[in-house]
């Protein structure tokens, strides 16, 4: 069996059934689900614009006869049945959720990259012995219900469904809410429960730095990834009258914000510049120009490559933020702690390999973004193939990807997975 | 004729028909209508809750037998005719829209004390010579469309109906669009054009500071009201994704504003504690916790008792952001300059000699807030009356004003009125 099936490999090549035209086609069109003004694409978690994705993704892949299935945190699957179905499956993929001025290739690529594979294998008519999936996590990004990464947490377990049902965005729905909207805008789709067991999980991605470009090369072999904390910081003074309060009786929470902000980018000043230090988020309650803010609720987002300075950066945000909050109190939450953490080197070099089979020029990178694949390599052996994007930009709508560059990795997607699968 | 009426006004004083508790309950009612959990009310400008509470005086005033009108730029009248309707009328009121955080007394209470005037003479059986009105202006708070005191600034001709209805929420409805459906809501009142001629006008308000509590004087006469200028500060900057895009390379557009926001409070210090200076409206695009900043809008509201101190003052915040922007670009605009006022001698002395004739206490206090009593000072005879509130808090739910303050305040009003009215 084992043979024959590598007989059946060598003859065909996956990859050589992978349709760069295809491929870019279907970026295009759910590009335009969420599109913005500027180019780049709006399309949050949970949002009509994401039940919308996953129907296009639906109609294409009942199209190809494979079926479509989600469990309760809100992933999608699209699975093709191995020969031998009671085997833990492949699992490749990514998100379909973007940033509010997102761009049009975070994310998707990876959901678009594992369904290319899929139709590459069926266009050559080569059956897997593991069955394989492709996944769309729900809400990777956390711009709308924070912190991200939040189905391939569930589905890995750090996380509890309940704990994940309970939070809330900007306008007060929470996950719960918005899931179940979600689940019953689209009821065909077919039901299964949290977590089951994976072989590997392979995510393809858009580099979202310069290095790839920079060197001409189509392929990062991604070695790891970068350690994240994140923070969400409540400044809490009291709503006054512009006009009659003297500033001795204010307690201005964004006079004490402001400063607490300019205290932690001064604390994260890195003559090296390997510091990631981002306030992202920053509300401010009441909001109107003639009331002195009573809150201010911000997110801190830190990251580092090396664990003992994201460690000891990480630990001194409350101690800043205590000593110079003024007359307003402050509350520091951890939202999330994630360690730098490194890829196994087996899937690393199998990344390697192909891309050499397949004539494309690769090289070893370091992801300074967050992943699902974060989670997943908890559970099973999991690596990341890495394409270049423009000028590295991302989280931007003028976020760009050449046709070839995503075809080259689905190539070696498409090698991977259909290695890992038999 | 004019005989006759003195005769009548000496018999019967209108302020003894003043009724505190039906002043009160009308304060109560009215304070449902956008009520929050923290015993506040948000009923910004224009929106449904100021609508119905339009409803509900409507429906008040149609038992009465008195004429509702409205025009173009969303002002409400309430008419009481003279027995000679042609003479410019006497005009008493203030606002119903309220702050996000607002209280149940800033602006209803110069509305619900103007109506109980009204009241007072029906139940005196009082016939005024000149017709008087009781007056709602458009959006005098700012806190939905900024700046404030839209209606008064059309009504006296300051700003054209043109440029009020082209500005905009932060939801992007414009003050036209939300005028349209507003007026749509109360299809039965009488429609009248902007603009007619004023005898005099007369603003009942809470004090909005702790003066009146503190010396334990009912009544505040009103001398003039400090000036204040507003400004639109844009920070912009460039969208960037948090883990990738090293400091060097970032256009942080909230690190640029926190900075300058940290420059404009020290610009700002005063031993003297005259200067009012808030940054109350503070925000940040596109707001996710992973993207850096590429824009922030925030707003500046200056105000000081002194003129020179003030335009000096409003005069260094521009240099002070183009000196601190650091690598992103900044816009200010100024969005009004209001000089500081004195209201006539003559109407200070007439509210002083009413509140002596009814043995209340009275003192001259200087107005630290904005009021439409500004605009309509431009057109006519114009000032202020003003009761204490609880330690001086305003623009917070927790405002408060005791019932007996309030009746005294309409007290005097009814006084004034009746006189100017004959």
């Amino acid at each position: 069996m084992t043979g024959s099936m590598t007989g059946q490999a060598r003859e065909k090549s996956p990859a050589a059934f992978v349709d760069e035209r295809r491929l870019w086609d279907r970026h295009m069109a759910l590009a335009r689900i969420g599109a913005t003004a500027g180019g780049g694409v709006n399309r949050q978690a949970l949002t009509k614009g994401e039940s919308a994705a996953w129907g296009v993704l639906y109609g294409w892949a009942q199209c190809r006869g494979l079926s479509v299935l989600t469990d309760p945190l809100g992933n999608l699957f699209i699975r093709m049945e191995g020969r031998d179905p009671d085997q833990p499956v492949v699992l490749t993929g990514s998100h379909l959720d973007t940033q509010p001025t997102g761009g049009r290739f975070d994310g998707v690529y990876g959901v678009l990259a594992g369904f290319e594979v899929l139709e590459a294998l069926l266009d050559a008519d080569l059956k897997p012995q593991r069955s394989i999936e492709v996944v769309s996590w729900m809400n990777e990004e956390g711009a709308r219900f924070a912190p991200g990464m939040m189905g391939s947490a569930g589905f890995v377990g750090v996380r509890s469904p309940e704990e994940i049902r309970a939070v809330s965005d900007n306008e007060g729905v929470s996950v719960g809410e918005a899931l179940d909207l979600f689940h019953g805008s689209l009821p065909q789709l077919l039901r299964r429960p949290i977590g089951f067991p994976v072989h590997c999980f392979l995510e393809a991605h858009i580099e979202q730095g310069p290095l790839l470009e920079a060197a001409q090369v189509p392929i990062g072999v991604v070695t790891g990834m970068q350690g994240k904390r994140t923070f969400r910081v409540t400044v809490r003074g009291e709503a006054a009258h512009a006009g009659t309060t003297p500033r001795r009786q204010r307690r201005d929470a964004l006079m004490a914000a402001t400063s607490l902000a300019q205290s932690l980018y001064r604390l994260c000043e890195d003559p090296e510049d390997l510091v990631r230090f981002t306030i992202g988020r920053f509300l401010v309650d009441p909001g109107a120009p003639s009331v002195v803010p009573a809150r201010v609720v911000f997110s801190i987002d830190l990251r580092h490559p090396d664990n003992a300075h994201l460690m000891r950066l990480g630990d001194l945000v409350r101690s800043t933020c205590e000593a110079c909050n003024g007359v307003c109190d402050v509350q520091v939450e951890e939202l999330s702690c994630a360690p730098a953490l490194t890829f196994p080197d087996s899937v690393q070099s199998d990344i390697e390999t192909a891309a050499h089979r397949l004539g494309l020029r690769h090289m070893r990178i370091l992801s300074s973004a967050g992943h699902d694949a974060r989670h997943l390599h908890k559970v099973c052996e999991t690596g990341m193939i890495f394409v270049p994007c423009r000028e590295g930009i991302s989280h931007h709508e003028s976020e760009s990807a050449a046709p070839g560059d995503l075809a080259a990795g689905a190539k070696v997607l498409a090698e991977m997975v259909w290695d890992r699968a038999n």
